[in-house]
């Protein structure tokens, strides 16, 4: 297998740590690495299989001869994946930068791999809570036509980072020993307590978390005519993202039906037995790379409607995970 | 103001003690006040406004004399409640085992006061998702009628018992320590983690959780035509439910309409401004006896939809406040 030059940038972050776990993990086929990150973080050494690596200050030069960087989101997607692409590399952005740009491939390897082909330069990862939502609604799409989806989401910590990771704990410290412990990096104290507040807000009073769930559900399904609403919440987990999913289909589905094309569906594991207390929860799908779909009921509140409980790594699938199948996809299909 | 001799059933635990003190805050007119509780916490001592009350076994005859018993829930309603009921008193009960009964009112005093009048000796409070629910639904339905809720719930532990509260607390510094702490109360560990099953499950893989909520919302708001799905997910937080709310309404209502309408209305506050990142959460409505609505969106996946997200304390209007406004309804309508 030909063996490619890849860069990760943002690699000392809670993603970038992330993608070199994954690409490790996958085997992925690496000829030289390059790691990347801010000039904060220049210098800094990081392992990858046994062999110490220098993470390099991120420059408009820093993509010769790189076959694909995978950026793990923030500013730099903006200021230098274009410029990475034109140095003729394929950038995976897991930023929000690009995906809805008409040039720019969403992709969803258990959902739209073929988008892949079309590629400029660029191709975007999805927002992490729609990456898991459309794993586990598209199944449902293509046999009963989903016409309208209502989403609450429990998003951990981890999604804003590690310094929201550390909040949690030292928060929560705090918090049981009868101590303040002001927030930094989210706009409340999060220990033992809910946000409904994640990303800037936008028009309509809404989050442009809730709006990426419902731009992005479109562009991934090719399906402008899919209705998505969004509620998107905070919690006091650490990792893994937990959706609350009502949807309402043109074609009826029994909640046994939609079982089982969820279990011969990739990258989804069912988790429902609710007689043996069976369902998925986030301390028991974390560092895992599938989308966990429980809980699901059939709605009688209208004719043709279901509830679902999906949850999933948000740091794994919904970033890592995704981005390296995107790469392996570039591989697979030759078009890198 | 005539006063009562009024009666606490499950006076040592979570709601019990809640009762005892929205019953002295709201200086409720008591005569005599008696505190019972199974035999395991008989003979405990309680302080009711400086005074000192040893807590008594329940038995059939405890109801003696009785004007109002409050019944915080649990096994004892099912044994005590109908014999209350024929001693004469006027039994409250927080429990859910009389709600769906034909013969007894379920109240909750902003929507439905006038339901307190044909009591025939018990008066249920219904279950707290729901309570905060129609508190906040019922302007809104007054107004515009809602055909379809879809409701997902962030619920506190505390909604479990004082049990409940303790092992969020040992089992958070068990995971901060690096120990084990296995789950007691709940079915899965909660610190760090969402359990998407509260209560036990019913027909169609629902919990009895959900089915409250669909079930009581109807008869509260007195219509067997509104249309309410549900998922309830306990999450790691002590205290004040939350939800995230849904709805469909006959005629459409603006975010602004809707913000009016609910801000105008008995017993809710209005935290909706997210420019300045005002909106409900639980950290700040504990111990607080009113609903707190906001993310008040139009939700343009339908014609005439809406989102809310509602949060209130399940300890305060969700159960002891809700019982002691039905008490003073007995006193101001004199029905009693």
């Amino acid at each position: 297998m030909k063996k490619l030059n890849v860069a990760v940038v943002g690699a000392t972050g809670a993603v970038g740590q992330e993608i070199l776990k994954v690409l490790a993990e996958r085997e992925f086929p690496i000829n030289g690495l390059k790691l990347l990150a801010s000039q904060r973080s220049a210098g800094k050494e990081i392992q990858y299989q046994g062999k110490s690596y220098i993470v390099e200050e991120t420059t408009h030069e820093s993509f010769q001869g790189v076959d694909i960087a995978l950026f793990a989101g923030g500013s730099a997607s903006k200021e230098f994946a274009r410029s990475a692409a034109k140095a003729g590399c394929v950038v995976i952005d897991n930023s929000s930068a690009f995906r809805l740009e008409p040039d720019v491939p969403l992709v969803v390897p258990e959902v739209n791999p073929e988008d892949v082909k079309w590629h400029k330069g660029i191709i975007a990862n999805p927002n992490c809570s729609t990456i898991q939502m459309v794993v586990a609604l598209n199944p449902l799409h293509q046999a009963a036509k989903i016409k309208r989806v209502v989403v609450s989401t429990y998003q951990a910590v981890s999604g804003a980072g590690i310094e929201a990771i550390e909040e949690l704990t030292k928060q929560t410290q705090a918090v049981l020993a009868g101590e303040e412990y002001p927030p930094q990096v989210f706009p409340y104290p999060i220990a033992f307590n809910l946000i409904p507040h994640i990303d800037v807000f936008e028009d309509m009073d809404y989050t442009k978390e809730e709006w990426k769930m419902v731009r992005e559900t479109k562009k991934i399904l090719h399906d402008d005519n899919i209705a998505v609403t969004a509620t998107t919440v905070r919690v006091p987990v650490y990792r893994s993202h937990s959706e609350s999913i009502n949807i309402e289909t043109e074609r009826k589905l029994t909640a046994a039906e939609a079982r089982e094309i969820l279990r011969n569906s990739p990258g989804i594991i069912v988790v429902d037995n609710v007689q043996e207390k069976q369902y998925p929860m986030p301390l028991f799908t974390s560092n895992r790379d599938e989308v966990f779909v429980g809980r699901i009921r059939e709605d009688n509140s209208l004719a043709n409607g279901l509830n679902l409980w999906v949850v999933a790594d948000q740091l794994r699938k919904g970033a890592a995970t995704n981005a390296v199948q995107i790469a392996e996809l570039l591989v697979k299909y030759n078009c890198i």
